[in-house]
């Protein structure tokens, strides 16, 4: 824990956990045309960013919680586009 | 700059801005049944807790990109807490 301490790893878990519940949301009810498309997208281009800077700064902390999170929003994403 | 250099400002820069478009949207059609309620509400607690982070670590980059996603966080809150 360099560059992340305790306060910003439970930050960090919060963010990315909050998209746990918006998957299971769409998911059940297949319905998610409230959702932002630019928002998901915009959203994910930041997240695959901040992987890439965890693997520069070879932070396992910034990488763990950013891989997690863009695999939650892959999935929202993956619901917005089939469903609309 | 101390522990946010540039790349990780633009990917922070990116996931905080990303909320614009969601604002933008659930203001125009007044419709936000899709988003999730407990998405909004822990996403704004890991926020507020960054923020925290940030005071303490004095560090202005952490600070402003997560008192703008506080705010965008808040207006979406508000139009979901408004219109169900």
């Amino acid at each position: 824990m360099d560059t992340v301490t305790a306060p910003g790893l439970i930050a960090g878990s919060l963010t990315t956990l909050s998209f746990a519940p918006q998957v299971v949301r769409a998911w059940r009810t297949r319905s998610t045309a409230d959702l932002s498309f630019a928002m998901l997208v915009v959203f994910l281009a930041g997240v695959l960013l901040w992987i890439a800077y965890g693997m520069v700064k070879e932070d396992v902390a910034i990488l763990a919680v950013n891989i997690v999170t863009a695999v939650l929003i892959g999935l929202i994403l993956s619901l917005k586009t089939r469903n609309g």
